[in-house]
């Protein structure tokens, strides 16, 4: 599937500092980026960082003059994802994951998976089918937990989002993860672009390790789970920001924008006692 | 029903400070004290603290030398509590409160009802009639929330326990309060002596307020709730602490017991699908 | 001093409701209501609700149709303060606090002085004199926290606010409470109405007991500690909120002004090394 | 300098589960393993994961049959570090760190460094010296939080220690990586064993990237800076804990030991205005 992928963001620098911005289309085996076009207005050299595991396209610049900084990034994206048929799949158990997967276990910034233990395993411990198990606390935020703009902040974390129950993609993320981890099933964060997103934004949602495959889950429901875009995996968003700012410097204002190059879309979610995941690479 | 109970504490005062205990038996119109005998070794001289509101009968005293200090309270009481028909009463609505009963709307220190709000309302919102909907919650702390010594300490609260599901009964009293509050239900602490209570301690439960009544409810079943002495009640721990510490005086041991004097006792607990509730007052 | 107080606000209700509104001056004997008006417009009655402590004076009233509810209250205050000379007060010890004082040593919903007690200890502890003492912490309250509007919420509290460094004056005034009675300081919430406050608004301070007053504290700075018209005093914010709210009722516009109806007002702050404090009562 | 480490461990196993363990000593440039043993009692096979950074060595095992498990570990070590001159050493800019320096900026679970942000600038934000800016934050650690086994457990974190001012070594780390952090400086948790340290007992401490290098800091004080025996690092004690365990399998007993098997350990401690830093490698 092709995509047209647009964003735009408005900084002010008030001192000198660093930038660094998450929002390149990742490579993938499954994810070619076919064009793509970063500015920088003032021009400044920035420079791309290389992640040793693939999680992401870091771009960083130094922004020594105090001023307006205007950033746009076009891309034109083919990827693919693939359907996992997961009615059969057991849980992995844990000395059999890989040893690059058992990081996902672990509890993190925003998804303190140590302190939901007992809830998660209350609530869905007894769901033997791990997509089925997945599924199930997915819908349950998606029942739950109000999509409410402004009602939480950058500090925001998955124990807050369990009892306050409201939130944004990025809250609905962390909550799946740290879920997910507390039943023992490894989790990461997805950022990326996403085709019908309304409002246009970055999006946010998760990947839960079945079968061997890291499959996409998003509680929102606000994309359909095939529209994606991948920017970056990691933790949570502690490691996925798309912007992590040094210095005095202050962001105005952003435009996102992701359109179908392809014909024939055809929006996929997943549908009550399906068995078949998504898993994009 | 008459009981005869029995408290001791040990404290080392390590300077001088001042103790504020609130373990007597309180005395209201349906709970008479027969008798009862407080003594402090080695001898220091105590007030008993008059509360307006009648919630409880502190004792203050200051150490004034450091050294072992052995407390001792015996009291036989003679309580009754009403069986209150609650099938057919509904919610009462703010409007009409009384107004010393609306402070039991508010959150405390360790009842945050205003971040317990959607869950709440999520969980138990659409049960009708308040008896019922109170006797749901109280059955799922019971199902959910492990009873497990040592597992909280004196700063947990409501917030904590309803995600991490581990506590002793003082939490599940938080816990109980703060989800009524977050219906709009006024709740209360309750402290007291427990017959058959195991092991042996000091109490905690909560009253909600329904059919104007204070309606007593114990998440945690492990004493009938026709057993109870009050000793205090407040909007939450911070207000009935056993003993407030005042200096460097360490807490080394404690013995409770509540026997009873009277013959003829028949546990009573809430069963499913009961409309009675138990009022002390 | 004379001043002449205004508040209005403007709610829209969804669905029936409650509103208790907490925005009359409180009259005590040193602080007389000259004349007052409290209209609602469309005409609701309201009931006011005396309280048992003379804390505030509450007015409730039904909100039995949905639409829009207009509220006007305006008043003239005659109100006095007096210096207290606390150069040479010690601080209270604990047995001889009032019985209706030590409730303001407890932690509260917002001010949970028992997390904050070896804080306060290692950096306030040394300071003998109570007036130095609090002065001081309201000092580095006022020289560490920024004042940010918008940076904090109904949930936020003292705990918080230690740390993260910013809020409004009621984060503040939970954060000077906090710290008083992790230092064994009985301290209170106090809101009114302050002259000469930019940009107008309600304002929130606090009172801490010594030398048997109750002596004000403003770590904001932002209003001369004797503009003050008092509304109510409290626990913390959970007892002296402006509004409370039962119901689908939502919150539109409110204007808020304290004008000086007397000539010759002569602001009063506390300086360094002052040994001077202002109790109103 | 040659030491032998000693770990031993006894769990029973309720239910079948897995074990991942983190108490290898590392191979690095500066630390040899001359020698060394693993058994576990009974026998089951144990697999050692490899990290691809380097920084572990963890091992893993299935327990597939209840009963007790008794694992040790010996080894020889042969380590070196060395003094860094940080005097004249500026604070590294963003815009220059490593990529895979970089992930220790960020935010994780236990180190919440975006929430002690105004804390950490307000109180040591002023110091120009990286080394001795972060040598005087360990410092008001030291001076300030008390050491105090039992006080927190697997969950505190760096924002409850801030203003808890309690802990053990782990706590002490978190706090220390949180504030670095927070000042921009990169920071991430160190684990090992510790000669001298008393009582024996794994060690927590932390390292600073300053200058380049990765420098140890110790804000417990008590094991000498030169006494340790690196096991892991990581971004905090989500990645570096002791043991990972899934399944019912409980922990009953541990005992460790770190013994110099060389001559002549001269202690080194960082001493007030001080400009060598220690690092391993």
């Amino acid at each position: 599937m092709k995509f047209d992928v647009y964003a735009s963001m408005l900084y002010t620098a008030n001192s000198p500092g660093t930038l660094i911005l998450n929002i390149h289309a990742l490579r993938t085996p499954n994810q070619t980026v076919v064009s793509e076009m970063f500015t920088l207005e003032p021009y400044i050299k920035a420079e791309e960082l290389v992640s040793i595991h693939g999680e992401n396209r870091l771009v960083r610049f130094e922004v020594a003059n105090p001023g307006e900084i205007s950033i746009v990034y076009t891309a034109r994206i083919d990827n693919a994802y693939k359907l996992v048929e997961l009615g059969d799949v057991p849980e992995t158990p844990v000395h059999q994951l890989p040893t690059d997967v058992l990081t996902y276990l672990n509890p993190s910034r925003y998804c303190q998976s140590d302190k939901l233990f007992r809830l998660a395993n209350n609530m869905f411990g007894n769901i033997e089918n791990p997509f089925q198990k997945v599924s199930t606390l997915v819908d349950w935020i998606y029942n739950n937990v109000q999509y409410l703009s402004g009602s939480t902040n950058s500090q925001t974390s998955a124990f807050d989002t369990v009892t306050e129950q409201a939130g944004v993609c990025r809250d609905f993320a962390h909550l799946g993860i740290a879920l997910c981890r507390a039943l023992t099933i490894p989790a990461r964060y997805f950022t990326g672009y996403a085709y019908k997103l309304f409002p246009a934004d970055f999006h946010a949602c998760f990947e839960a390790y079945i079968g061997g495959e890291w499959i996409l889950f998003d509680a929102t429901r606000l994309a359909p789970l095939n529209s994606m875009v991948k920017i970056a995996t990691g933790r949570d968003a502690a490691d996925a920001a798309i912007a992590n700012i040094f210095g005095d410097i202050s962001f105005n204002a952003m435009q996102v924008n992701c359109t179908l190059a392809d014909e024939n879309f055809v929006p996929f979610y997943y549908l009550p006692g399906g068995t078949q995941g998504i898993s994009y690479l």
